[in-house]
């Protein structure tokens, strides 16, 4: 279709001209036209230009529509939108140049009449709290989630974006976009791309001896919805759930929006106590764990922990959620095989995240789902958002499947080896007994216990320093048994690390704890 | 990092080749190795390739590390690791050619015992029903959601998927992929891209009368999404909900899963019965409305019904959810302001997405919140799934900003008018008096109702002859009033449409059906 144009300060011009395709082509306001009322046709279109832009609808530099495209969607002649926009043009509320079509004025003055569409209503209802739900009202507002992210050294869930192979995935996005076609536009699988499920279970069964079929794996937008759909299919309002304590704060608020019951059990040196967890709760519908790398101490439970959760849970008829979180980088001690791959009796439901591995705007993860639970699955997740986008799943599936992936690991294996090399040494050095590193055997994150401080305060202090120091005592249900901070590794690079130190430990001295502590 | 491999059959053969910088790189399998056990180190690694492979871990082809790769990894010296693979290779478990590295023997056969890895548990469980939640029994497995698509004439949520501007949508994509930097793998801001929220805001103001900044925009994965996270932040499990009857299915798993109760409003020729939901349940905290094209029968909303609605909303405190679904395609009649843009209290929350306008597997909505509620609306959604994906948003916001957006939605009007006008036709000249057809004024589906048939069982056959007759019975929670078909236009092609209305005739002939209706 060719569009049109109209110059307006010299009121009528209007040609085929090849270049005016590339005028970027304006959105249609709502103008109901009555063709039989009093006021013409001009003046009717008049009328609704100048009160969009009085009220604010239409803002300085948004372009409208040519008027022969008006004309035609108003099913009216033209001669009268011409008109209409001439006189806006006349009065200054449109401006238009030869070749970049009409726009509303950019000279009007951005008024606070102009641009406060709803101050009418506003301001009655910013002094009334209305009703929302409780379920809501127990979930935080993630504060900083974003002001923090990407700065400062120690950040949490951060990645050394540096270090991504932007070329290599920049090319696969490439060859991906020259291939879309028709049927790739369609709904996908709910479940996921074939391809990047095939792909996921082969390196699930490789990588952590996880015992699973293409058919289990479920693609989801990250480890976090991954957790939602296994809560609405496992738990009811009222259920009980067994979490570490200290635990993963945002799995919290899943649990507590379904209105689940969270029993808090106790985190030790082998991971999850399953003693406590039968002592407080035995029937408890299920347990959330984080074997690999506990969030947030880091500890890596034992085998024969493992081993006595499957026990519990066969016997109590209760499900396993494995959050395998930060199972890719392994420092010190030989791999262990996921509690998926252990467990004989498919009460495991294992999730996964391509977050850190791959990087956290990629919102990819998946759910290994047990293989009577498919359907079930299927069917929760579908009621949710209905299913993945497909584009960066098939990427990701040519990423894994040439070989890019097992490199990538290996290669970041390496960087954060040495980070968390130099911030151990860093915190021994200047710290020294003081603190207590927990956790640093794997993953992009350590725990450094410090007793006898205030690790909320000092995380705030910190926080606006810009260093990152996530405190401790926030991750526990109960009350705190430890003070310290967890200090990701990930984004902050060897050179950074010692002078990071150094003002965490200013920090702690200024606040008059670390003498206090030192006796 | 220098990859290197090894030429099996040859025994050794290892050195820098540039070529070999191709070779896929294969995943590390889970070796614990023990290093003072009486069995060496190579029969280790042996014995635990050797158990992966025969227990389906590793399967037929899958690459597997090069020996130096893995030697690396295990922290011990390369000289078991070339013996294991030697042995592995002349047992026929691993083959491996020069240039291509080392993967697991092709010609294994794929026996039961081999590719069935969970066969010992899964024929316990399948015996069992395992407890899941209560609240997922109420959903539904979608069946046939995906069979069915992009097949058959008639098929509804699709869209005219040859007369997308792949070319430049591509383009957009492409310039995109060599702009991804370091910044844009971060986690992105939950609420979604700035430049897409000002262009949607924009968009809505403009063509739909919406009143709304930047700021209440909230990206979302589909209208699905959008519809899930407005039900938390307003609803707890026993309130109550208006719903259009007959309505939108896929909405009721959203609030039946969330346990509450839905009380089915009678939708009739102006759309929603306002004094019919009021008699029923005046007290409901909220009342889902598809006001632009009411799904299924298509009617739009009235505006006297529009301010009865608002009117109701404001005297008993409750919310509307408008889901302004195809609103983008009007046919007849004057386009109608939003029930949000005509609210003065902030009473809506306005519900769109790009699926229909763009294509289905972008997996991109949008919410506008009232202003008071965005801080529970983020803090809902991030405990939902953290964000959107960044990637397409910034192609989006493109997409829209040079105006492709307008001249598409242009276009696409017309190719559904033409589409819409030859279905109508059809019906009329093939079914005569016996269809009522409902709903086409706009949109990409229209509701042709017949009397005195069955709907569900005629849908049932028409799928399995591939004709997509979306029944309208089951949309109804009490008795169905109408019974008919949902007819989409969206994929089908005005050549299409009258042999398939003939094969829509046919059908109701064979069931006999036909010729009671028409005496």
């Amino acid at each position: 279709m060719a569009q049109h144009n109209i110059h307006l300060t010299g009121f009528l011009y209007s040609h085929y001209d090849p270049r005016v395709k590339r005028i970027p082509s304006g959105i249609a306001p709502v103008i109901a036209i009555q063709k039989g009322a009093p006021n013409g046709l001009y003046r009717q279109v008049y009328q609704s230009y100048r009160k969009a832009i009085v009220d604010g609808s239409l803002r300085a530099g948004q372009r409208v529509p040519s008027t022969r495209v008006l004309a035609r969607e108003l099913g009216i002649s033209r001669m009268p939108v011409l008109s209409a926009y001439a006189q806006l043009s006349a009065e200054g509320y449109f401006e238009g140049r030869v070749g970049s079509g009409t726009i509303v004025s950019r000279s009007l003055p951005e008024r606070a009449a102009i641009v406060q569409p709803a101050a009418g209503r506003s301001k009655k209802i910013l002094g009334e709290r209305r009703r929302v739900s409780k379920r809501c009202l127990s979930l935080s507002i993630p504060e900083g989630f974003h002001r923090a992210r990407g700065l400062g050294p120690f950040a949490v869930s951060q990645i050394a974006f540096e270090h991504f192979p932007l070329a290599v995935w920049n090319s696969l996005v490439t060859r991906h976009a020259r291939n879309v076609h028709a049927q790739s536009l369609d709904y996908g699988d709910p479940m996921g791309l074939k391809d990047l499920r095939g792909a996921i279970a082969a390196y699930l069964r490789t990588a952590r001896g996880v015992r699973c079929e293409a058919q289990q794996i479920m693609i989801v937008s990250g480890s976090q919805q991954g957790l939602e759909i296994t809560a609405r299919v496992l738990l009811d309002p009222g259920d009980q759930i067994w979490m570490e304590e200290p635990g993963y704060r945002y799995a919290r608020s899943i649990f507590a929006c379904s209105g689940c019951r969270v029993v808090p059990v106790r985190v030790d040196a082998e991971g999850l106590n399953i003693a406590d967890g039968a002592r407080k709760c035995s029937a408890a519908r299920a347990a959330l764990v984080t074997p690999s790398h506990q969030y947030p101490l880091g500890v890596t439970m034992s085998a024969s922990r493992r081993l006595q959760l499957l026990d519990w849970a066969e016997s109590s008829g209760s499900w396993i959620i494995e959050d395998d979180y930060d199972s890719e980088y392994r420092y010190e001690g030989m791999p262990i095989t996921s509690l998926q791959g252990l467990d004989r009796n498919s009460r495991v439901v294992y999730i996964g995240t391509f977050s850190k591995v791959l990087f956290p705007s990629l919102r990819l993860g998946y759910v290994v789902v047990p293989e009577d639970l498919v359907g079930r699955f299927l069917a929760a997740r579908f009621a949710l958002d209905i299913g993945p986008a497909t584009f960066h799943q098939a990427v990701v599936a040519d990423f894994i499947g040439e070989g890019h992936f097992a490199r990538h690991i290996r290669r970041m294996r390496l960087v954060y080896a040495e980070r968390r090399s130099a911030l151990i040494e860093s915190l021994r050095r200047q710290l020294g007994s003081i603190v207590e590193i927990t956790g640093a055997q794997a993953g992009m994150h350590l725990s450094a216990v410090l007793g006898g401080i205030s690790d909320a305060e000092l995380g705030a202090r910190g926080a606006s320093e810009n260093l990152w120091l996530v405190p401790l005592s926030p991750f526990y249900m109960s009350k705190a048994v430890r003070h310290g901070f967890v200090l990701g590794f990930g984004s902050t690079s060897v050179q950074e690390i010692p002078a990071a130190v150094h003002r965490l430990h200013t920090l702690l001295k200024s606040k008059s704890q670390l003498k206090q502590l030192s006796c």
